[in-house]
C-alpha cells in the first residue's frame, strides 16, 4: 500500500463503506488550514468499533466538512486492558504522560488526587485532545478513556465493587519494602489474566497514610522499579512499557501493518 | 538515617574522609543562591570512583566554596553497561531523553547524526549538565558519559575495532522485518553477557541506505517495540527500561538505600 495516506483522524461516528462521516470544526481547520488539503484528498479515519478506513474528503469549509468512507484498511482489534492511575504533574509533564501512555497502549487514564499531589486540577478537555492526537500519530485504533480527576481514596473504595476493577490487580510503584521486581510481578500477573492497573504517585511521593492503606489493600501489588529514584513521569512510562512487553501486545512480531521500517 | 541530607552533588574530585573538596562556581551559586545554604549545612557528594559521602559546607562564596568530606554513605557500585545511540530531537526532547536515560541507568549517551535526523547539532555542555542534574536527583553514583555528536556511519565503522564495542550487541528499534520482540532479544542477550547498546533513529525514521547497512551488519540485532508507532523519545525510554528490568540492575529488590517509600 504505497499510497497509504499520512493523515489519520479519529472519528466518533460509525464507519462503513459508502458512508459519509462528519468532521468537527477543529478537524476541518486542521485539514484545510494546517495541511492545506481539499476535497478529493485522501486520509485514514479510525475508531475502536470500526477499525481503520481509507476515506476521501468530500466537503471542507472553515467550520466543518465530510469525508466519504471508502474501504477498510485494518479491522477492529482489541486493545490490551491496562490502566494507569497517576497524580497530575507540573510543567507540562501531565500532557507528556498522556502522550506516552497512549503510545504505550494504555486503555484508560485515571488522574488521581493524592495528599501530596501538587497539581490539584487537570484540564480534562486538553488531556483528551492530547490522547486523540497521540492515538492518531501512533497507529492506534482506539483512543484511551481519560477519566475526570478523582480522589485516590474514593478510587480505592470503589475498586472491589466495580465489575471493571474488582478482578484487576493494582500494581503500585514502590521504592522500599516488600516489593517484587516489576518484571517478575508482571509475568506472574499474566498467568492470572489480562487485566492490570498501575498507580504512580506524585513527585513528592505518596503520604504515609496512603502507603499504610495500600499496604493493607488486598488487590494492591507493590512492584519495584530498580535502585534509582525515577521521576513520576518516567515511572509511568516504565510500568506501561514493561507490561506491554511481557504481558501485553508486544509479544507478537512487529510489521503487521503498512508503515515505514525502523522508524 | 533520618537526617539524610536532601541536597546531593556530583563532584569530580577524589572523595575520602577528612578531605576537603572544591565546589564549582555553579555549585556554589546553587547552594548559596538557590538553596540558601551556608557553612555548616550538610549535603551528600558522590562520584563513580568514590561512592557517596556525607559532607559539610566549609566555605561558600559567590564564586566557589569547599566542603569537608565526613563519612561514606554508599560504597562505589558498578553501573550496568548499557549505551544509548540516538538522533537529536526537536523541541527539548533531546534534553528529555538525556534526563530519562540517566534515570534509567544508561552508562553512555551517544548522539548520532543520521541522514534524516532533523537536528544537526547538540549543545554538549548543556546535555552534560542535564545528565549531572538527573544523576544528582535519581540517586545514581555515576554520571553517564555524553559523547560529542558523531556520524552514524562513522560509529558503525569503528564498532568492530574498539575494545569497548566489538563484543557489544547493537539493538536497533525496528518496525518491520525480521525483528525479535524486545523482551525475547534482551533476555537472549543477557545469557551472552552484560554489555548492550541500543540505537533509536530520528522521528522521520532511518534512511533506506542506513537500514540496508544495518541489516548486513553482524553486531546489529533488530528488535520490535510492538504494534504501535512509538515516537523516538518513547522508544529510547522503552528500550532502556526493558533492558534494566530484564538484564540490568532492576532484578534485585528495591529499598537498599535510604529513601522515601513508594515515591
Amino acid at each position: 500500500m504505497a499510497d497509504r495516506p499520512r493523515t489519520r483522524l479519529h472519528l466518533d461516528t460509525p464507519l462503513a463503506a459508502g458512508q459519509a462521516a462528519g468532521l468537527s470544526g477543529d478537524q476541518a481547520h486542521y485539514l484545510r488550514g494546517v495541511l492545506r488539503q481539499a476535497p478529493g484528498d485522501r486520509l485514514l479515519v479510525f475508531n475502536e468499533a470500526g477499525g481503520e478506513w481509507l476515506a476521501e474528503i468530500a466537503t471542507l469549509t472553515k467550520s466543518g466538512g465530510t469525508v466519504a468512507v471508502l474501504e477498510r484498511t485494518r479491522p477492529p482489534a482489541p486493545c490490551p486492558d491496562v490502566w494507569l492511575l497517576f497524580a497530575p504533574l507540573k510543567g507540562g509533564r501531565t500532557e507528556y504522560v498522556v502522550e506516552k501512555a497512549t503510545e504505550l497502549g494504555v486503555a484508560r487514564l485515571c488522574p488521581v488526587l493524592t495528599r501530596r499531589g501538587d497539581v490539584p486540577r487537570v484540564n480534562l478537555d486538553r488531556l483528551r485532545a492530547n490522547a486523540v492526537e497521540a492515538a492518531e500519530q501512533c497507529e492506534r485504533l482506539s483512543v484511551p478513556v481519560v477519566d475526570p480527576l478523582a480522589d485516590l481514596d474514593d478510587v480505592l473504595d470503589a475498586w472491589p465493587d466495580n465489575p471493571a476493577t474488582r478482578d484487576r490487580p493494582l500494581f503500585v510503584a514502590a521504592e522500599t519494602g516488600a516489593a517484587q521486581p516489576l518484571a517478575a510481578a508482571v509475568t506472574a500477573a499474566t498467568a492470572a489474566g489480562g487485566k492490570a492497573a498501575f498507580l504512580v504517585g506524585p513527585e513528592g511521593g505518596l503520604h504515609p497514610g496512603e502507603l499504610d492503606r495500600l499496604a493493607k489493600t488486598p488487590f494492591v501489588v507493590p512492584v519495584g522499579l530498580g535502585p534509582r529514584i525515577l521521576r513520576a513521569d518516567t515511572a509511568a512510562f516504565v510500568v506501561l512499557a514493561l507490561w506491554q512487553a511481557l504481558a501485553g501486545d508486544w509479544t507478537s512480531a512487529p510489521g503487521q501493518d503498512a508503515r515505514p521500517p525502523f522508524r
